[in-house]
C-alpha cells in the first residue's frame, strides 16, 4: 500500500493516510501525506511469535487434540480482538466531530482501503465517496457474491491449501472450508462492527453489500502466479506491482556474494511478522546452511544459531529486491509472504517455502503446483528435511527453468502493474466511480439470481401440462373403452 | 477481422488468409496476405434482401401465423445452409493433400478466426496451432461453459432483446431462449461439422471443447457498451478497435455538410448486408427527411425514392467514420451493426436504430438501456413513427449527452483496443499459446463443476448422521420408557 502511495504523490495527488497508532510501516510523519492517528490498544506485538513457538512445539512434539484446540482457538480470538479494536478505533473516529467535519470538508475523491479490515469500507460509505479496494483475497473466503460466480469445484478457498485441480475428497473439503468461512464472516466477524454500522450508516448495513459497492478491486495478484477463475470487470489484477529491477548491493555484501564464486548465494528471511524461527529449529537449518559449498544471507533477529558456519551471514535486515535480482542468488529460502513470492517470481528465483500462516501456504501451493517451489510444512521441519528441500531446490533444474518461465510471462504485459493500477485509480475520480463496470444483479434474492424461482415455475408448468395430458389420456380411453364396453354389452 | 490483418501485416506480420470464394470483403489479392480460395457455391447473394422484404410485408399486413413461420423457417434453413457450406468447404480443403501439406510446412504461428462458423476452430485443432479466436457473440447462445460461468438472471441471452435488469417474465423468456440456441446449435448446427470431424480429429471431436481450448478470445466489445459479467483470464475486450479519429471529408461532401448550418446533418445507413429498405419505407423515410431543417445524407442503393427532398443527399456509400466524427453530425439512423454502433460511441453521436436482423436488436438495446439511442422496430416503422424518433433524439439534449458520456468513457483506456489486441495475438506468438490463463474445469462432468456431487455426499451423511442420532434416543427413550416400566410392574 504504501508503494502506491508513493506512486500517486509522485503523480501529484495530495493523500491523506487514515492510520492506527501502532502501525509501524506506515509512519505518522511523511513527506507524502498528511496523516491522521486514531489511538489503539497495545499488547498484540509479539502474537505471531508467541504463536508460531507454541504451534511449532504441539507439531513437533505430538500435542493433545486439546492443546491443538488452544492454539486454534488463541489464533481465532487474536484475529477477533483485531477486528473489535479496529471496529473500536472506527467509532472513536466518527464520534470525533471535528475530525468528521474535517473529513467532509476536505472532499476526497476516493477512499483506498484494504478490505480484510473493514473501517475503510464503512467511512467510506459514511462519507458517501467512491471506493478502490485494495486486496490480496476476498474477505468471505472466496467471490461468490463479491467479484464474481466462483465455483468451489475449481477454485479453492484461501487457507485450503488446494489448488485448481482437486479430486472429490479435495472439493468436500473446499465446501467445508468455505461453509465455515462464510459462517465465521457472517456470524461471528462482521457483526462486531454492527455497533458502528447501527450508529453511523443509513439503511441497510451489511459489509457484504458494501463490498459490492466497491468501484474498482485492486487485486495484489496475477494469472501467471494465480490459478484462472472468472471476474467482474471492475477487477484489476496488479500482482507484483511492487516490483522493480534490482539496484546494486551495497560494496560489502556484493563482495560477500562475489566470494560464493559458482556456487552461488543462499538467501533466507521469514518477512517481518516473526522475528525468528525458535531456538531449535534455527539450530538445525544453521548447521545445514553451514555443510553447503554455497553462501547464505540469512535475515534471522533472534539469538545466534550456535551451530553457524563461517559461510553463512547473518542480518537483521536484507536488500531483498536487489538480492534476488542478483544474478549469484540460487535459492530463496522464505515463508511465502504475497510480496516475497511476487519478488521470487519477478526475478525467477526459484523458492523453498516454510510457510507459518495465514496465507502463505496458499501462496506456496501456487509456485509448488507449477513447480517452481518447494515447501516444507512447519510440523515437517527439521534439518534432514531441510537439507534434502534445499539440496533439490538447488540442484533439480526444472525448479529454476519453471520460475524463470513464470518471470518471463508476469513481465510480458501490455501495462506495468503499477501503472495500471494508478490508472484506475485516476479512472475512478475522472469519472467519480466506475459503476458501469459492476454488476447490481448481487442485489437479487439468491433463488432469483440462482434462477430457481424461473425453474420452479417451468417445471410446476411442465408438470401440470405432463397431468393434464395424462388426464386427457386417461378420460378419452375410459370413455372408449366404456363405449366398447357398453356397444359389447 | 480486415483491419486487424492490416495493423498485424504492419507489424511485420505475415499472413496467409483462407477465404471463400464468394466473400467480396476479404479480396483474393493483396499485399497484406496471401490468400487461399476455397470454391463455394453462389446463391446466397440476396438472402437477406428478400428476407427483409418478406418479413416487412409480413408485419405491415399482419401475416398469418403459417407465413410469419414460414419465415423464420427459411430464415433459419438459411444458416443451415451457411453451416453446411462451410462444413463442405473444410472438407474440400482437408482432402486436398498437397495444400494440407502446405499449410503443415508452412509451421503457421496460430489460427485466428471467429467462432460464428467452426472451420477456423477445426482446422487449428487439425493443425495443432495455437488458437485466438475474435468474436462478438459466443456461438452457443452465451458464456456458461465457454468464457466463464453467465448467470442467466443477469446475463442476458444474445437474440433475447434482454438487457442485465430482468423482471421475472423476462428471466423465463431469457431461460427459454438459451435452452432453444443451446439445443439448436448442440443438435441441429455443429453435427453439420460431425462429418469433417470424424475424419480429420483424433479422439473426441466436440465444439464446444474445442473453444473451450482456446488460447485468447479477442472480444469486439466492451464494458462501456457491454453490460457488465464474468469472463476468463483469457477474455480480451477489444470493442471499438476499428474506430480511429475522422478524416476530413471530400471537398463536395464538405461542402454539403457545412450548408447545413447550424441545423447540422443527419446521416443514415442500414449497412452492406441489404442495399435498400422496401420501396414503400424509404418513400416514407424520405418524405420525413424532405420536411427536416437538417441536411441528410443517406446510403441507399435501391430506387429513388419519389418523396426525396432537396435537403437529402443518397449515396451509393458514404465515408462514415469521418462523417460520424465530423461536428455537424447530430444524428445517426442506424441498422445496429457492431462496427457502426462502436463508431458512434467513439464518436459520441445518438443513434436512431432501426433494427432489421441478427444483432442488431441486442446491440442497440443497450445503447437505448443507456439512454443514448431510440429504437424503432421493423413492424412499427412508418412515416409518422420515424419522424416522432426523428425528432426525439435531435431535440432531447440527453440522448447526446448519455452519448458523449459513454464515448468519454470508452475512450479512458489504459491501451488503445487495436493495441491490446495486437499484444495478446503477438503474445501467444511469443510463448506458444496462453494455457495458463485458460481453465480446465469445463472437462469435469457438470455434475462435478457444479459441487453437485459433493454436496449430495454431504446431505447423505448429514441425513443418515440425523437418522442414526433419532434412532439412538428412540432406543434409548425407549429402553428407558421399558425400565420404567418393568420396574413400575
Amino acid at each position: 500500500m504504501k508503494l502506491l502511495l508513493e506512486e500517486l504523490h509522485a503523480r501529484g495527488h495530495s493523500l491523506t493516510v487514515i492510520r492506527g497508532s501502532t502501525t509501524w510501516h506506515i509512519p505518522e510523519e511523511s513527506p507524502l501525506y498528511t496523516s491522521i492517528t486514531i489511538q489503539m490498544d497495545e499488547g498484540m506485538e509479539n502474537f505471531f511469535e508467541v504463536y508460531l513457538q507454541e504451534q511449532m512445539k504441539a507439531l513437533r512434539e505430538g500435542a493433545s487434540f486439546l492443546t491443538s484446540f488452544k492454539i486454534t482457538k488463541d489464533f481465532i480470538s487474536m484475529i477477533f480482538k483485531a477486528h473489535s479494536m479496529c471496529s473500536e478505533a472506527l467509532i472513536q473516529m466518527l464520534d470525533d466531530e471535528s475530525l468528521v467535519k474535517r473529513l467532509r470538508d476536505a472532499q476526497y475523491d476516493l477512499v483506498l482501503t484494504d478490505p480484510a479490515v473493514p473501517p475503510g469500507v464503512l467511512l467510506a460509505k459514511y462519507l458517501k465517496l467512491p471506493l478502490v479496494l485494495h486486496v490480496r483475497w476476498i474477505p468471505s473466503g472466496d467471490g461468490q457474491f463479491a467479484i464474481a460466480p466462483s465455483p468451489l469445484s475449481y477454485i479453492p478457498v484461501p487457507g485450503s491449501g488446494l489448488t485448481d485441480k482437486m479430486n472429490f475428497m479435495q472439493r468436500i473439503k473446499n465446501l467445508l472450508i468455505y461453509g465455515i468461512i462464510l459462517f465465521q464472516h457472517k456470524f461471528l466477524v462482521w457483526p462486531i462492527y454492527d455497533v458502528a454500522c447501527n450508529k453511523y450508516i443509513e439503511g441497510e448495513c451489511d459489509i457484504i453489500s458494501m463490498l459490492q459497492e466497491a468501484d474498482i478491486w485492486l487485486f495484489r495478484s496475477d494469472f501467471v502466479f494465480d490459478f484462472p477463475r472468472p471476474t467482474m470487470p471492475n477487477v484489476i489484477y496488479i500482482g507484483g506491482f511492487q516490483c522493480k529491477p534490482a539496484q546494486p548491493l551495497p560494496a560489502d555484501l556484493e563482495q560477500f556474494v562475489q566470494s560464493a564464486g559458482e556456487h552461488g548465494v543462499i538467501i533466507m528471511t521469514l518477512g517481518t511478522m516473526v522475528e525468528a524461527l525458535p531456538k531449535e529449529a534455527a539450530d538445525e537449518i544453521a548447521s545445514v546452511f553451514a555443510k553447503m559449498p554455497q553462501k547464505v544471507i540469512w535475515r534471522h533477529k533472534g539469538e545466534r544459531p550456535s551451530t553457524l558456519g563461517n559461510n553463512t551471514l547473518i542480518v537483521d535486515w536484507m536488500p531483498q529486491r536487489d538480492l534476488l535480482g542478483h544474478p549469484q542468488t540460487k535459492v530463496f529460502v522464505a515463508h511465502g509472504g504475497t510480496n516475497g513470492v511476487q519478488e521470487a517470481i519477478y526475478h525467477g528465483v526459484p523458492v523453498l517455502g516454510l510457510p507459518l500462516f495465514l496465507d502463505q501456504f496458499d501462496n506456496l501451493v501456487r509456485l509448488k503446483e507449477r513447480g517452481a517451489a518447494k515447501t516444507i510444512e512447519l510440523g515437517d521441519l527439521n534439518g534432514q528435511s531441510f537439507e534434502q528441500g534445499l539440496q533439490e531446490v538447488l540442484l533439480q533444474d526444472s525448479y529454476r527453468q519453471n520460475m524463470q518461465r513464470l518471470s518471463s510471462l508476469h513481465r510480458d504485459q501490455p501495462i506495468a502493474p503499477m501503472d495500471h493500477a494508478i490508472f484506475w485509480v485516476e479512472y475512478v475520480i475522472r469519472h467519480k466511480g466506475a459503476a458501469h463496470l459492476r454488476t447490481e444483479a448481487y442485489k437479487m434474492p439468491w433463488y432469483s439470481y440462482y434462477s430457481l424461482d424461473v425453474l420452479l415455475v417451468l417445471l410446476t408448468a411442465a408438470a401440470a401440462l405432463l397431468l393434464f395430458t395424462v388426464a386427457v389420456f386417461w378420460f378419452l380411453c375410459c370413455r372408449g373403452r366404456r363405449k366398447t364396453k357398453a356397444k359389447a354389452e
